[in-house]
């Protein structure tokens, strides 16, 4: 039996264009390949997946299934040819949606994955450490696609301000920093960029942990916990240093990427002295950034 | 003691705009004045707040006990003389950031809270059922402060594509509905407009009710049961129909919003048949929508 | 038409007894009566409810609808004559239910509610604080309801152990606390009694408060957070101390409580240094925790 | 510099004894050896993991950071030697946490991993279906070590009693099911059994499957949509009927289990014409529902 459903096809009563229509949260492991040990635990990384097109005012529904068929193809595909990276995947995805959906004219993917990488305490100990991928693409028929790359990097903060008061209080100014609040921060940098523009997770990683008063890690004995904690006080910061030392790294490190480049950096601080968190955020081109620096 | 921590005014070395600086999560209950006997029971709103203005390249810190405070002071008056509407509130706060942040060019308030709403089933019985209010305001310094009104309803759809293929594979047009799959859906519509422009969050609650398939309710005897079955099954939507019906309940019923209103739907359906959602979602001025009404 | 769906009373091919069955997340705002001004803004609680009772194997389906229906009417009541504590109302709840199943012999009630209460700062400044409440009752039929009330009161810690090590490694011993890691605590007490024995959920709030290294604040200006800080550097405290200072302040403070009334704390730190959170719980009863306090 | 921090060896000031106390939320991926093809994307699981021991009244801290260490070596020992299922790591991880930790009597390990299956829809096409892991284990020290595997299955519910009420207000009977609401199904299945005692997680999840109204599938083209669809109406199902069924299908399927192990079922229905969910659990040993299904 040939069973054909139209009702996607009929006009409806409503014909409004809708924006994005597609699935979200569709749970699926893909390969990666990426070098060295690592590889052994990392080889799939285990994404949820929004994928979404546009839909004409003319067409009742969207072929949904198709998105989960695009989603299927390129894991399994990844089996034998691991993906190069998730922001790459996500760009092949728009375009395979756009060959799918004959109707749409833009394609939306959002994927985020755990992702774990080795990491050395500050007495050189080994750890593990657990991070979020971001990765995302837009495209529209007929022009280039644009990716988006991101991190989600756990560190810490110490506040500036509250440790001079302190000193200020206790009247102690003794040559080694003294005591501050300081908590968990959950900052995350994305770049959108064009599809041919390359940089690497594992460097955002790295230039966000430069950002915190300290990065902070799964295991510490005695010693490297004291120097954490030395080491966050020696360098505190507020959650918007924590944004802006992002920015600054960024721009000091990658004087290759375009103007064009879209960012966006969060810092959220999960204040220990209160009950809510404080937050920062920039969006930003490159272009505008580096005018920016410029005029410091 | 006067204590006088400068250390937020100082230029610190990575001298970035930041885009948004300012607290989240900030917990806090708010009169507002309703009519008839519900205000009883929701006299006061539990708000959930986020609350940021912009930090210019030149200084450290933004003061975000200032945030705190202007919270608290709208809280507080509101025990006294109730609020009129979260939107209202969120725009009031906008004003007052600006006041507080002298530094500042941009304020932005976010604020969602639980609200209860008495209902009929169809058969007549009284419930009582839950939505989300969401409210937001942006403030640009020597502007007119936009405000956003926006609720989020949770209802049910039947799906009319696997109705026609069940019609199909049992071979049954007996005159009545077939089965189909059928799930909860979650449909948010958001009006974004300048803050002398009036709309009842309620009103917007009864709006999208009328999108679903059917509404849902807390208790349904078995008469009311079968009937709210029987009703979804007779309108059978898709999740991209929610948002479109949403969208053309607000066209024919706001006949007086100006055109530069802007509007975004999002419907959302926990599928019944698969471990994922879908999801459809619009964002529109007023102006664009009346246009393509008229050429329907 | 009587609709007689007697689905529910069938055997079932599958004749085994449940241990609960029930809604799970229903919404509900019951008043409860407190004194005080704060009473304004704290008239209702926004309650989330699940309610259960057993199902004998002899039995198909339980009459969910009628639990819907207890929980409705406990908070229509609740508008003439407020509950005077959720964990009375729970009991009440579970007494009704058996009623209503007359085919159980256990019913169920957890509830939890956000609840806010004010309080002062180091310094004096008045604030207002954010908790949650949480009530339980267990009825068996022809015994007494056992009903459970309890908090959740967020602080913050101080460790200890880092401090110590950061001394050492300082060599710095001068008369006041060092930096040490500091952080988030969510700390949880619940007490298990019969019904009519009774505890105010303020009074354990009070002790559980007294457990951290210091209490947090929504608004702290810049002397209240200095003195935070000092105050939870000179009381430094694992997450262990958190829930022994809780037992501790329980033992001392409740003479009268029966030996048999069952005690739950559980503290959990958000660790600043770590990605992962620390734990620390105990389960026993007040005669447990009077044995072990004489033998200290 | 040898640092001894021994405040941990403290008495402290409140000596009672602590029922857990360890670390919460360690994310690290693990290798587990499976048969098959699907090896390829499932050879790591990322596992959260909660390790706990007890602590004596005689002493102030507890080793947390041994805890992590106990995690690091058994993550770091399975890329040269997977472990053989979630659950015996466990109980080596209760084994081990003894040793390290001297003075406790009482291990504890929670671990949860998503996990990803092939699978068949009616029609045979393949798809790939993600389930949660979920793997405890208990050490008593001087005692066997007690181990908990299950299983988190993702399924669908058509309501029998919403279908026969539908068909006397449609006065029909024609041979094949009419409407009905359905939904998502959350149920879940642990056993906990001495640690030479194996069942596979794989069979658990079978066994589930076949309790729900039907399976649920991430991709369905038109026919199998249908069918689905049409086999969940065939076979209505309650809340409590998941549950029992599972219990069913677990007795039938596993006389060889000795009747000392424990279990827990859950069955959670995401209610499509509510806006709470409707729940049944039971928890009982292998020897009572022996009893009960010889009664029946």
């Amino acid at each position: 039996m040939v069973l054909k459903c139209d009702v996607q096809y009929g006009k409806g009563d409503t014909g409004f264009k809708l924006t994005k229509v597609g699935v979200t949260g569709v749970r699926k492991p893909v390969l990666v390949k990426r070098e060295g040990k690592s590889n052994k635990l990392n080889g799939a990384l285990n994404c949820s997946m929004d994928v979404y097109v546009d839909l004409p005012a003319t067409q009742k529904g969207s072929h949904l299934s198709r998105n989960v068929e695009v989603i299927k193809e390129i894991a399994l595909t990844s089996i034998e040819v691991p993906v190069t990276g998730l922001e790459n995947m996500a760009a092949d995805m728009c375009e395979k949606l756009l060959v799918h959906h004959e109707y749409a004219d833009n394609a939306y993917v959002d994927v985020t994955a755990e992702y774990f990488r080795e990491s050395k305490t500050p007495f050189g100990k080994d750890t593990f450490e657990i991070y979020k991928l971001i990765a995302r693409a837009q495209g529209v028929r007929g022009r280039t696609v644009r990716k988006t790359i991101g991190v989600e990097v756990i560190g810490m903060t110490a506040c500036p301000c509250a440790q001079q008061t302190v000193t200020e209080m206790l009247c102690c100014d003794r040559g080694f920093p003294v005591m501050s609040h300081n908590q968990r921060n959950v900052c995350i940098l994305t770049l959108t960029m064009d599809r041919d523009v390359n940089v690497e997770a594992d460097d955002l990683i790295d230039l966000v942990h430069r950002s915190f008063s300290s990065p902070t890690y799964e295991l510490l004995k005695r010693d490297d916990e004291g120097q954490v904690v030395i080491n966050a006080h020696g360098n505190p910061r507020f959650v918007e240093d924590v944004a802006r030392v992002t920015l600054k790294n960024l721009v000091d490190g990658y004087g290759n990427l375009p103007d064009d480049v879209e960012v966006f950096v969060k810092s959220e601080s999960e204040e220990s002295i209160h009950k809510h968190n404080a937050y920062a955020e920039r969006t930003a081109t490159m272009g505008d950034l580096r005018r920016e620096k410029a005029e410091q």
